[in-house]
C-alpha cells in the first residue's frame, strides 16, 4: 500500500486523501491516490471514495453551485495506490447542472466507482424546513478520539453515541451519535459526504455476530449551502440512522446529519452487500 | 408529439411506453420512443423515464439478478419522439453487477437522463425485516380511475388517499395512499420504479399554491425479489411519503411502497427543483 499522506506535509488527512491534480489538459481527468489514513479492510473507506469523487466536481472551473445530490456505486474494491477520476458534464442549465464520473484504475481504465452528481444554484424563493431534529442533549465538551481503532479510518472521526449500541441483537437499529472529523477540520461538502458513510452497519446491531459487508450504492442529498457549511465549522454533527430490510444478502440503511441550530445538513441512504 | 402507443396494439400502455428494441448489434444500445399515455407537462412523467431506463438493464442477456438500486438524474426534459439508451456494464461480480446508462436524443447523442443501476443475486443467508407498515385499513374494493385527470399520466394510476391532502398549506407533508397501475397490470420492477415517482409533490402540500417543479435526481431501492413481484400481482400498494427541507428552489421527498402482507417492496428518495 502506498503512503500518499506523506506528501501532504501538514495537511489534514482528509485534505490529503481527496487531493486531485489535473492528469493532462483541462480538469476533466484528475489524478489522486488512496490514503492509508482512511483505509478500511479490503479497500478505502467508502466515504472517502465518495468524498474524492465529489471533490472532482468541486474542482471543475465551470461548476455553477453547491452539490444537491451525490450517488456513488461501488463496482469493485479500489486498490491501494493511484487512480484517475474521469469527469463528464452531462448538461448545465442556469440553476442545475449534472455530472457523471468514473474512478478508474489499471490498464484499460477499469471503473472501480461510478457517480452521478447534481449541483444547483439556490435562489430567494419560498422556503420551509419541515424536518425537526431529535430532542437530545448537547454533546459533551470533549469525546473520542479512538487512537487504536480498527479499521484505521475510524481514528479520523470522534464519535459520542447517544442512543443505540454496537453489536446486537437489538430490537431495532435506530441510533444517534455526535460525530466530527478528527483532527478538527471546518466542514465542507466532501467531508459531509464522507460522514454519510460513517454509520455503524445496521446489520451488526440486529445480528449478534459481525459479517463481511460492502456498500453497493451510497446516496447523499445535501440540504446545506455554503453559509451552512461556514456556520458549522468544526462543531460535531448529530447523526441518526436506521435500517429497514436485511434480506438475501443485501440490506439498506438511511441516515440524517444535523448541524448547528438543528439544521438538517444531509440525508443519506445506502444498499449494502453482506454474507454469513 | 409522436403517438408511439399506437404501435402497441393491445399492449398495456406501460408495456408500450417501456418497449425497447436493439439499435444495432447486441443489446448495449436500445431504441424506444416516448409515450403520450405517460406525458407530463413539458416532457414524459419522470417515473416512466426511470422505468424505461431500468427496462434497458432488465433486457440485458448477461444481467445476473433482480435490481437492487436505481438512481436516475434528469439533466434535461426528454423530447417527444424517439430516443436511444446506451448501456454500459461497469463490472459484474458473482453476486452484484453494476450498470451505467444514458438516455440520449438528437445530434451528438445529447444525454437527457443518466442512471446507475446495481443488480444482485439474493442468497439464503440470515435475513430480517425491521420496517413495519403503518396500521391503516385495507383499500376499498374499488377506487379511481381518473379519466380526465391532468397531467395525462395520472390517468394510468388508480389512487385512494388515506392520509394527507393535496394542496396546502398543511402542518406536515406526510401522506398515505393506495396506488395501482390502471388498467390492471402485474407488478414488475419497471412498474415499481415508475410508481416511486407518482407521489404528489410534497411542496404543494406545504405551500398553498402550485409552483413549477422538476425532479433533479430520483433514487429507488428495491427490497422485493421475483417472488415478491409475483405475489403482488395486480393488487394495490400502500404508499407513504414525506418531505424534509424546501429551500432556495430545491426540496427532497422520500417514500415507502408496501406490498402484499405488509412487505416493504421499495424505498425512494428524490430531489426536486422548484421556483415561485
Amino acid at each position: 500500500m502506498a503512503a500518499p499522506d506523506a506528501v501532504g506535509g501538514g495537511a489534514h488527512p482528509l485534505d490529503a486523501a481527496i487531493r486531485l491534480a489535473p492528469a493532462g489538459a483541462g480538469h476533466r481527468r484528475l489524478r489522486g491516490a488512496t490514503s492509508e489514513a482512511y483505509w478500511n479492510s479490503v479497500g478505502p473507506f467508502g466515504g472517502i471514495t465518495a468524498a474524492v469523487m465529489l471533490q472532482a466536481v468541486m474542482q471543475q472551473p465551470d461548476r455553477i453551485g453547491p452539490p444537491l445530490s451525490l450517488t456513488v456505486n461501488f463496482p469493485a474494491a479500489v486498490q491501494a495506490g493511484g487512480f484517475d477520476i474521469v469527469v463528464r458534464l452531462l448538461r448545465g442549465g442556469r440553476t442545475t447542472q449534472h455530472w457523471a464520473l468514473d474512478l478508474v484504475q489499471g490498464d484499460g481504465d477499469q471503473p472501480m466507482a461510478s457517480a452521478l452528481v447534481a449541483c444547483g444554484v439556490r435562489r430567494p424563493v419560498w422556503s420551509d424546513r419541515e424536518a425537526r431534529p431529535p430532542a437530545l442533549p448537547p454533546p459533551p465538551p470533549d469525546f473520542g478520539p479512538r487512537p487504536g481503532a480498527f479499521p484505521v479510518w475510524l481514528r479520523h472521526y470522534r464519535e459520542h453515541v447517544v442512543r443505540g449500541g454496537l453489536f446486537g441483537p437489538a430490537p431495532d437499529s435506530e441510533s444517534a451519535a455526535w460525530v466530527v472529523d478528527h483532527p478538527p477540520r471546518p466542514l465542507d461538502y466532501p467531508a459531509l459526504a464522507a460522514m454519510c458513510d460513517a454509520f455503524f452497519p445496521r446489520l451488526f446491531m440486529r445480528h449478534a455476530a459481525p459479517m463481511p459487508v460492502a456498500t453497493v450504492s451510497l446516496n447523499v442529498y445535501f440540504h446545506g449551502d455554503d453559509a451552512a457549511m461556514a456556520a458549522q465549522g468544526c462543531q460535531p454533527l448529530l447523526t441518526e440512522a436506521r435500517g429497514q430490510v436485511y434480506e438475501g444478502g443485501f440490506f439498506d440503511q438511511e441516515g440524517r446529519l444535523w448541524g448547528e441550530a438543528g439544521r438538517l445538513l444531509a440525508t443519506t441512504h445506502q444498499v449494502v452487500w453482506y454474507r454469513d
